[in-house]
């Protein structure tokens, strides 16, 4: 009898020991993983745990509307990664304001905002933290002999070249680097802040393979420059001004697959290059004219203009100011 | 012995089990703390702004898939009228698109668009119904003698003037016969076509009662024009030219409550009205100043701004087109 119970004993011993090592075992490998989220700043973490809480509801939301419609995994989006120069000036704000809502509207976007600053200003700080959008914020001051002065033209030094390739040496060292990044899937696009693009020039570049191409508008003197294209090949190029150049096209007019920027390290802007031949300079490295791959229903829709925003005049901004009467330097424009 | 052999083992089980216990608690304790480490590596802010994204456009998504369902749900928003005066130009598909994408992220905004021209123009139309926006399409030609001629500074006569009553027409007369029409909750506000919104500025006109106002950047030769606000009332305007007009605003500074247009069915644009009269000459028979409602923090804030865009030259072209070999005009810029 007793024999008995002490086997049975046993025998519940050995069980509640399996079971409970299990538990140990769970309990060592969360340990391992344990990350000190004390250490971080409060307010952040609630902002995110309460935006992830929102997201979820959300997302449980359109499964259970979507689960009667369609099936609910698509096929992986190629990222969009948009390079954009910019420098401080009064109209910065409006002008980041009004593109930030344009790729709001474009799903799978990562926009790398590079600065022509020594150091990160709080006005596009801010306006990045506020965007709703995927970015990284980068800055990269012209240096001195390179930068356009007050007065001079606007062609006399190409605008935005250290920022450019500041914004593809991102890509290729820290872009890399991410979670995703080494899959290379994307394209790469260089989109001023002055610019207007339709939502749709992002869907036409977004399968990319070398670099696609397709007309800009209001760009050179033209009403539109664009790839001349025959036969599905781009032949020539339409634009009012040196056509023998290698690539005579505008910044706006041509994305580079991912795969591309980072199998040719060496590839960027050369700001020494002659007016005109910025963009040439960055894509006869790349890809020959043969190999273009024309978008926009062969090059024939302009979904992309090349606008640009009058300087304002401060006239009686400083007649004020002389009087001590200017406006609040503490408001932000 | 077995007795003895018994109380032993039932001791080591008691330990071992509170031992385990304390694991397993332990474990529970984990789970309910998880977090995801691997976010920690970046910068919270852009966990944030990334999660604020798919939040938007999630939002966005919804109610696009709701707006075909049943709009009961929602305690009703007042609708934004707004009324967009435009007219054929260069730059005028670029404006109206960027436009267009602005207005897309703001719910209940009805968009009123009144041409420049004996009829409505293909170009407009063909944008409208592409735009995903809820909009009326309307045309008023402006008189010969009150149009501005090629070269005429843009400060010589108002532009717009026509288009604009035009719209408030349709409000009175059209709009009330639509469905929905006659509840008369509702902001309208003058966006012109080459103008910045901030997404904010529509939430912030959206609860107008009468007349709200606001600061509006890069406007009138100054860094910002704004009313002045003390004790929650406007006293005053911060402008550089004629404080003393009845309203010195921009038409971009102000919306008026639907409720106010329609029990004022003479209220109009004058454009016969002294430069710098047009936002007083609609105003001045609505509100006065004490009773204007202050928005934007206390008009502290600049949400919207008065940009301009450059008429692009078209040398090379007309150069091009001398030797017939111009752009093709069967292209839309």
């Amino acid at each position: 009898m007793a024999t008995r119970m002490k086997l049975k004993l046993k025998t519940v011993f050995v069980l509640y020991f399996m079971v409970s090592l299990l538990g140990l075992v769970y309990a060592l490998m969360q340990l391992g993983q344990r990350c000190d989220c004390s250490e971080h700043d409060l307010p952040k973490d609630r902002t995110i745990s309460r935006l992830r809480g929102e997201l979820h509801r959300l997302q449980e939301q359109m499964r259970k509307s979507d689960a009667t419609k369609q099936p609910q995994k698509q096929p992986a989006r190629p990222t969009i990664f948009v390079i954009t120069p910019t420098y401080a000036r009064l109209v910065q704000k409006a002008e980041l304001t009004r593109l930030s809502q344009t790729f709001l509207h474009v799903p799978q976007l990562h926009w790398i905002v590079v600065e022509d600053s020594p150091h990160k200003t709080p006005l596009v700080t801010d306006l990045l933290v506020k965007s709703g959008l995927t970015y990284t914020h980068l800055h990269m001051p012209t240096a001195k002999d390179r930068k356009l002065q007050e007065g001079d033209p606007s062609w006399l030094k190409p605008r935005g070249v250290e920022q450019r390739n500041e914004g593809l040496r991102w890509l290729r060292e820290d872009g890399r680097a991410q979670p995703g990044g080494d899959s290379q899937q994307g394209a790469v696009y260089f989109a001023d802040d002055d610019n207007t693009y339709s939502l749709q020039i992002f869907e036409e570049m977004r399968s990319t393979q070398r670099v696609s191409v397709w007309p800009v508008g209001l760009v050179g003197g033209m009403k539109y420059e664009r790839p001349v294209v025959e036969g599905g090949k781009v032949v020539r190029f339409h634009t009012g001004w040196r056509p023998s150049r290698p690539f005579p096209m505008d910044m706006a007019g041509f994305a580079v697959s991912l795969k591309l920027v980072l199998a040719n390290p060496e590839a960027c802007f050369d700001g020494e290059a002659p007016m005109g031949f910025l963009e040439s300079s960055f894509l006869q490295g790349l890809v020959t004219m043969d190999e273009l791959e024309p978008k926009a229903d062969n090059c024939s829709k302009v979904l992309v203009w090349h606008t640009r925003t009058e300087k304002p005049k401060m006239k009686r901004e400083e007649a004020l100011q002389a009087q001590g009467l200017g406006s609040d330097r503490a408001v932000e424009v």
